[in-house]
């Protein structure tokens, strides 16, 4: 195996791969990085037990400049192999794999000789079946993850939780998380010739979102039985899916309320970071609200018993119902809020003191809906 | 104590006093910001064992907005003192003291009571006559301590070594440094009546420096017995002085060398930073530099027993007198080359493997000098 590329263009493709690579594997040749040269291009390839990550640099691509003077492969220790390649001072560098997976890298003045790893040694890629593809707009997708993801659940007790649930059928694409304290789920159209019912594990979504830039205009997703594959450009991301059946939540979304707030998702976010800043020096991190209907009053309070209390009156857009007064985390409001997007118009909806509460944005209430189970305090 | 205030004008000077407070003191009063209200103007108070900042917002400037209706004192708990101030919602905001040291905050919708502490509690700011100032122009000052700093120990062992040695004679100000295993001198020009030789706390050095911002032209320096006063604008930055006697350097300093190289400090830079690369992951950290005068050639060599190794040819102006192989900590060459900053030609020279060796700038070789000693590898 022997090539020279361009030096920005090699390090822009590692950075993606590099989010499938962790130091903490137990797995020491999944601490590498793979580099597969074949006549057309090369395949950089990282993984870990949950997602793995392929980029191919074409051959044809001139802005590459790849030359290939003999193709291969090889496995090198990513973290170095990278930080090597991000401070060697020429345009362009070399490899070239010597005897026993010795491999020379040069630059300029530069010359590093790195110990390799066979790469036969390397676990092989999820076979995924990609005739059924479905396309999603990259904006829209990124916007389900994002909304959903903050509900998975961090606790490994009930493993199907940590996952975000997609639920495909000819009616469309429903997405929820809970983590049991709250509720995110959110609906879009999507044309399929198939259902599926499939948990994609949280972390995989992040590291996926954070691997789609803005130059990516669609997705496709390819489903086996217990692998998920996202391909866009020249990259294809690899995640497993969670095994278990996921809990029924429809019935756990209230349709009927007996006091509303209508508010902007910004105003009512600073309200609440404001009174959350005592609530996270008590030892239960919970705020009141309280809701005078006939008032058209509502306020927020916190307090810390060593550092003071605080006092917020929301500026809503209307009240209305019964008189509520409601505790609850507010970091999972602040989460909730922050998932709306800025300057959104919200109605919150509650039911008693002790039943979970709503928030929907008033223009598309249909398809979005974040659930929050209040503390109770007396 | 009650006033009003604007705002950002209020969190733009506690940002600077906030760096004397540190939430590990053992006096709990220091984790709290003093605020002393007069006919005046606010002035606003923060410390440690090390150091005191103090800052003066004055009623005469209209920017402030600062209107008085009570004067007196508090003590507030720093860190949610300035997160309220920074999470409130108006432009403005109102500070009452009410019965007990609680403080009513006040700004639009919100409003904050905080627990605070009685101000006769707090301790005394140090005295500093400051009859005698001496006046640097900040950037000057900034880079004596920015070019010395680097070479304080972070040992304890020997307290003195954990300061910078200001000599200020007739001759002007001399700065000096070390760790034992490599100093740094700088000269500069200074006017003083009297003479002084005061060892101030590296950490002290490190924080005014970051106080000190560009619209800062001159600072002025007072001196007592084991204190220094910093003042500039609106700001009085205090530190204790560290007591014993500073070792005698000069003598440390060749003035003979048997090999000399000169080359451009950012390329040397980039050059050592790559060779470090590998000798950071091997146990002792050391990188050997080969020289061969009859060649012209200089050669950086890095290794690791696990991850392989490096060589760089250096890109030298000039190699002269005997050959050479010497060896040595790559991070203190590094430290040293970024203090004579970006693209500064430099002189190295050396006298043997085993003794110090020296970096001056070629353009003032007489005026600054980092020293490092060698590592003995045989």
């Amino acid at each position: 195996m022997k090539f020279s590329i361009d030096r920005a263009r090699f390090i822009n493709q590692t950075s993606n791969v590099q989010r499938a690579i962790s130091t903490k594997t137990t797995i020491p040749i999944l601490t590498g990085m793979k580099l597969d040269l074949t006549e057309t291009g090369l395949t950089i390839t990282g993984s870990n037990s949950d997602i793995s990550i392929t980029s191919f640099i074409s051959k044809d691509d001139a802005d590459n400049d790849l030359k290939i003077e003999s193709v291969g492969s090889i496995v090198l220790p990513a973290r170095f192999f990278n930080e090597i390649i991000k401070k060697l001072p020429g345009d362009n560098f070399k490899l070239e794999v010597l005897d026993n997976n010795q491999t020379l890298i040069t630059s300029g003045v530069s010359e590093f000789t790195i110990n390799g790893l066979d790469a036969v040694n390397y676990p092989h890629l999820p076979d995924v079946e990609t005739d059924n593809q479905l396309v999603l707009p990259t904006d829209v997708f990124k916007e389900v993850v994002n909304q959903t993801v903050i509900a998975v659940s961090t606790q490994e007790s009930r493993p199907v939780l940590t996952g975000v649930n997609f639920l495909i059928t000819s009616e469309g694409l429903t997405a929820v998380a809970t983590d049991s304290h709250r509720l995110s789920q959110r609906k879009i159209n999507l044309t399929s010739d198939e259902d599926y019912n499939l948990i994609i594990p949280g972390k995989s979504l992040t590291e996926l979102v954070r691997t789609l830039n803005d130059s990516v205009k669609e997705v496709s997703m390819s489903i086996s039985e217990n692998q998920v594959l996202f391909s866009f450009d020249n990259i294809m991301f690899y995640s497993r899916l969670l095994d278990g059946r996921y809990p029924e939540t429809d019935r756990l979304i209230p349709d009927e309320s007996n006091t509303r707030l209508t508010f902007d998702s910004s105003k009512m976010l600073s309200s609440v970071e404001r009174a959350s800043l005592l609530s996270h020096e008590s030892r239960n991190n919970v705020i009141k609200l309280e809701i005078k209907a006939v008032d058209k009053k509502a306020t927020l309070y916190g307090n810390s018993p060593e550092v003071g209390t605080v006092e917020e009156v929301l500026d809503c857009e209307s009240i209305e119902g019964d008189d509520l007064e409601i505790s609850f985390n507010p970091d999972y409001l602040k989460d909730a809020l922050r998932s709306f997007g800025s300057n959104t118009m919200i109605e919150m909806s509650f039911t008693s003191p002790l039943h979970p509460f709503t928030l929907r944005p008033v223009e598309d209430s249909d398809n979005f809906v974040q659930l929050i189970t209040p503390v109770r305090t007396f």
